[in-house]
C-alpha cells in the first residue's frame, strides 16, 4: 500500500520529522527538498527511506542538525566550505549560490566542501548549475566500500562522479554514476531477501569473487571497468576528501546508523562557464552532439529519466510506501 | 633487432625526422620529447611508431608543422589556445607554462585547446603539473570510435581521462585511462596478425558482440564499465571537444593517414592549487591514502610503471626496433 502526497506535501512531511529530531528549520528544509527530489527522480535509496537513518543521527548529534555551513573564498576561484558535520545538503545550496558569481569573474570555480555528510543524489545538485547556463562536475567520496585494485581493503567509497551541462532549448545533459559496478544497495537487498548476488558484483575479504551477500558486504564491490573504475575511485577521493580536509573512506562512520563519530566525508565541486571556454556558439555545438546521440532509435541522453520522474512527480504527485511513510512518522 | 640509443639520441633522431617533414625546429622539438617520453615509459602505441604517420601529415599539411599555438586569457582563470592545426604538444608547452601562474592567482584555472592533434600519453602531461605541486586533470577526444551507450554509430573517441597529484617525498600519483575496456590497438594488431579477438571488447557496425578485427573496426568499441564508460566518454567529447571549440570524434579525420583535413581535436586541462583548497596539511594527506594503498601486497600506485621506465630509460637508454627505425630513417 502507498500514500501519494504532493511534492510540497512530502517535503512537509519529512521537513517536520527531521525538525522532531532537533533539525535546524532551514536545514530541514533543505534535507527535505533533496531527498524528496531524490525519490521523484527514482533514487529511492537517496530518498526518503533515508529519513529513518538521518533522524537517528541528528538525535544523537552524529550529524549535527543545526549547523550551519561556513564558507570562505580563499583565492577568487576556490571556495572552502566546512559543512561543520551538518548534513551536505545546506552546504550544497551555499555551493550553488555563491560559485555562479565566482564563475562570472574567473570562468571557473571550485568548491571544497568538508565536514560533510551523504552527499545523496548528485545528479540533482549538478543540474542546478546547468539550469543556470554553467557545465559542472562533482564528485564525492563515502564510507569505504572498494579495494585498490588487486587489493582486499575497503580504501575506497563506491565514489559518484557526477555532470551537467546545459543544452539549447532542453533539459540538461545529466550524467551521475557510481564507480561501483552496481550499487551496494543492491547486495544489502540480497542480504535482507537471503538470494545470492550473481558472481562479478563483489569479491570477499580476501579479494576472491563470492555470490554470498554476507561475505560481500564483509568485502569489497567490483568497480566499474574493473582497474579503470578502482584508478577514477581513488581520484575521487584525492579531490573529494585528500584535497577538501574530510575523512578518506576508510576514516569514515556508517551513514547508515548512528554509531561513531561523524562521517565528515568530503565533495568536491568545479563550476566552469561554457562560454567563457569556447564563445558563444557552445550551447549549439552541446545541442549538435545530444542531437546525434538522439537521432538513434535505442540510445538516451543522459538525465532524462530522472527529469521525467520529476515532472511527473510535480504533477502527479509520490507515492510513498506504508513501511516507509511509517519510519517517517514514527521520528 | 634492435638498436639502443640515450633519450637524447632518440629525440635527435626524431626531431631531425620530423624536420625533414617540414616541422619547425621547436615544433620538431617538442614532438620529439613527446614521443620519446611516450617510448620510454612503455606506451609504444604513442611513442616512435607514430613518426611515420605524424610526417606524413605534415608532409601534405594535414598537420601545420610550422604552427605556433596561440593563447588568449580570456577570464582570470580560462585560457584559450587555439593549437591552429599544428601538433597538441607545442599547445601543451604553452598550457604547462602560463597555468601555474594563473592558478598562483585563482587556485583553479583550465585551459581549452582547440584546432589539436593527437594528444598523446596524456600522464606525461598531467604529471609535469603534479611536479610542480599541483593537481592536474586532463581529458581529450578522439577520433570516433566508440558509440552512445545502446548505439551503434561511433560519436565518441576512446577518450582518455587523466589525473595526476604530487606526494611528500615520492613521485606523483598519475592515472591515466581511456574509456574504451581495451585500446584500439589490440583490435589493429588482431586484425594484422589475422586473429580473432576475444568477445567482450568490441561490437559489429550492427551493436552485436563480436570476434572479428574487421568487423569490430567497421563498428564500435565496447566501454569500460559498459553504460559508465560510455557516459564518461560523452562528458569527454562535451568538456574537450564542445566546450573548446574542437571538432567532436564523429567530425575528426583519422589520426593514422594524411587522408582529409585537420583532425581539429579538442584537450581540456584542469589545474588546481591542492594547498588552496585544502591547506598546508594537503599533501600529508595524499601520502597517507598512498601509504595505505602500497601497503598491500598486491596493489600499485598509478604511474609508478611509467615512471620506473623513464628511470630506466634515462640510465641505459631505449631500444628501438629496427622496423620502427627504418621508417623515422625513411622520413
Amino acid at each position: 500500500m502507498t500514500t501519494t502526497l504532493s511534492i510540497a506535501e512530502a517535503e512537509g512531511l519529512v521537513a517536520e520529522a527531521m525538525q522532531r529530531a532537533n533539525v535546524g528549520e532551514a536545514q530541514a528544509a533543505s534535507v527535505a527538498r533533496a531527498l524528496v527530489a531524490a525519490e521523484a527522480c527514482g533514487q529511492g535509496g537517496h530518498g526518503l527511506r533515508r529519513v529513518a537513518a538521518y533522524s537517528a543521527q541528528a538525535k544523537v548529534g552524529k550529524v549535527a542538525g543545526t549547523a550551519s555551513p561556513l564558507s570562505e573564498r580563499i583565492r577568487s576561484g576556490v571556495l572552502r566550505i566546512d559543512a561543520k558535520n551538518g548534513f551536505a545538503f545546506p552546504a550544497f545550496d551555499l555551493a550553488v549560490e555563491q560559485l555562479p558569481r565566482m564563475v562570472a569573474e574567473t570562468g571557473i570555480a571550485a568548491a571544497a566542501i568538508r565536514n560533510s555528510h551523504h552527499a545523496g543524489v548528485l545528479a540533482l545538485t549538478v543540474e542546478r548549475f546547468a539550469s543556470a547556463g554553467l557545465v559542472a562536475i562533482m564528485m564525492a567520496n563515502a564510507p569505504g566500500a572498494m579495494a585498490a585494485w588487486g587489493g582486499t581493503k575497503p580504501l575506497f567509497g563506491t565514489n559518484p562522479i557526477a555532470f551537467a551541462a546545459p543544452l539549447p532549448g532542453e533539459d540538461p545533459i545529466v550524467i551521475d554514476l557510481s564507480l561501483s559496478k552496481v550499487a551496494r544497495g543492491k547486495v544489502m537487498a540480497a542480504k535482507q531477501k537471503g538470494t545470492a548476488i550473481p558472481e562479478g558484483w563483489a569479491l570477499d575479504k580476501n579479494g576472491n569473487p563470492t555470490t554470498d551477500a554476507d561475505a560481500a558486504l564483509a568485502g569489497t564491490m567490483v568497480p566499474a571497468g574493473d582497474a579503470k573504475g578502482a584508478a577514477l575511485a581513488l581520484m575521487v577521493e584525492m579531490l573529494a576528501a585528500g584535497m577538501t580536509g574530510a575523512n578518506y573512506a576508510y576514516e569514515a562512520s556508517s551513514l547508515f546508523d548512528d554509531k561513531g563519530p561523524p562521517p565528515a566525508l568530503g565533495q568536491f565541486l568545479m563550476v566552469i562557464d561554457p562560454k567563457a571556454m569556447g564563445g558563444d556558439g557552445v550551447l549549439q555545438r552541446f545541442g549538435a552532439l545530444a542531437a546525434e546521440i538522439a537521432s538513434e532509435p535505442e540510445t538516451r541522453i543522459p538525465g532524462r529519466r530522472g527529469q521525467e520522474g520529476r515532472r511527473q512527480a510535480a504533477a502527479e504527485g509520490i507515492a510513498i510506501e506504508d513501511d516507509v511513510m511509517a519510519t517517517i512518522q514514527a521520528v
